[in-house]
């Protein structure tokens, strides 16, 4: 996502600590303490402005929902409207954090799913590696995800979409549903979209892969 | 495909003999000595009108081919394509026999390469079965394909695919490609279009995934 550097985004973020986790290490194999429940957590890598997981934690109060993003000028987005709205989000925390470092963040077994949604596509061959369905991440996915745990990735890009199949199956992630077109396939009704799907799916097809990270034969 | 009764077919593909295979189970384990060469077999499984199979043959006479279809009526129209353009072409059979009984036509690692190009989607849950990427289709195909012999799928139906997708994963295939869009992608430049792929492919996208049919690990 581009963005306009806010010089005040951290000061914001830090006046918000209700709901802005600014150090995720401290809470490692802790997070159910601070949301003072053992729901599950689902988290979303990249939230950009929060539509999709301000949505979700308000339609589902038996889960806890971690919102992460990178750049604070865009976490901020999430915040303004949180405030606007005068919501009460006991079970969604929004984390300031790079991807890459989430097993710093999460024991092993803390996640029970994982959002990936209008992904940097990072088109580019030398920047393969920076993609978030890369191999490199889904190591980082599979040591905190509880097993059986989730990965779905939703996306507009079909270059990253297309690689993404690949990089997961290669992998050995267990598929449980292809959509190549979300916004016009029956059975997705409760879809929840993001602010960028709404502004682009307009324009081309959405599309969407739920997969498993299974357990190697031995642990059943 | 939609197809009309040609009460003729039968007589036309007997006056044939020469490309045309009616009784393949006679040439199990021995289709190179039909061919009178060793070299790789690669087969069509639905080849309508034969486009796709004629241009390949005529294009890598380093392989033989073996064009596959269930209707008479079907196969005379690939024959009439060969008469009228007097092709020679010793590294082509067509073969009519349902898919099903593959097994019974060809010997284990008989063929290095499946295509299936445009297959009926079946769209109806009750008909999933008939699907030509179904597991019992996929076993067939395992039955008969060389160690890390390919699947090459190539669809315009967006349901099909989807389904194809979920099904070449959870049956273990290995992806090594997927194109969400063949016709306007690079890479792709060699390309051969059936009949009903130049037809139809301005309506929409074209959707291919290549994939590997991986021996288990005690087998390397």
């Amino acid at each position: 996502m581009r963005l306009r550097n806010n010089p005040k985004a951290n000061d914001i973020l830090a006046q918000h600590e209700d709901i802005v986790v600014l150090d995720g290490k401290k809470h490692k194999a802790k997070w159910n303490e601070l949301f003072g429940t053992e729901n599950p957590i689902y988290i979303e890598i990249g939230m950009g402005k929060g539509d999709f997981i301000i949505e979700n934690a308000l339609r589902y109060p038996d889960i806890n929902f971690i919102g992460i993003e990178k750049f604070p000028s865009v976490m901020v987005g999430a915040l303004k409207k949180i405030d606007q709205q005068n919501l009460s989000l006991p079970n969604l925390k929004l984390l300031k954090e790079d991807a890459i470092f989430l097993t710093d963040i999460f024991d092993k077994y803390e996640v029970s799913r994982i959002y990936l949604n209008f992904s940097d596509p990072w088109p580019k061959k030398r920047h393969t590696k920076r993609r978030l369905t890369s191999p490199a991440f889904l190591d980082v996915y599979q040591n905190i995800l509880v097993p059986n745990g989730e990965l779905i990735l939703k996306t507009d890009n079909r270059s990253l979409f297309e690689y993404s199949l690949v990089s997961f199956q290669n992998y050995g992630l267990y598929f449980n549903d292809v959509c190549l077109d979300l916004h016009h396939s029956e059975g997705y009704e409760d879809n929840i979209q993001t602010e960028y799907e709404r502004k682009f799916s307009p324009l081309g097809p959405i599309y969407q892969v739920k997969t498993t990270f299974r357990r190697s034969e031995n642990n059943g």
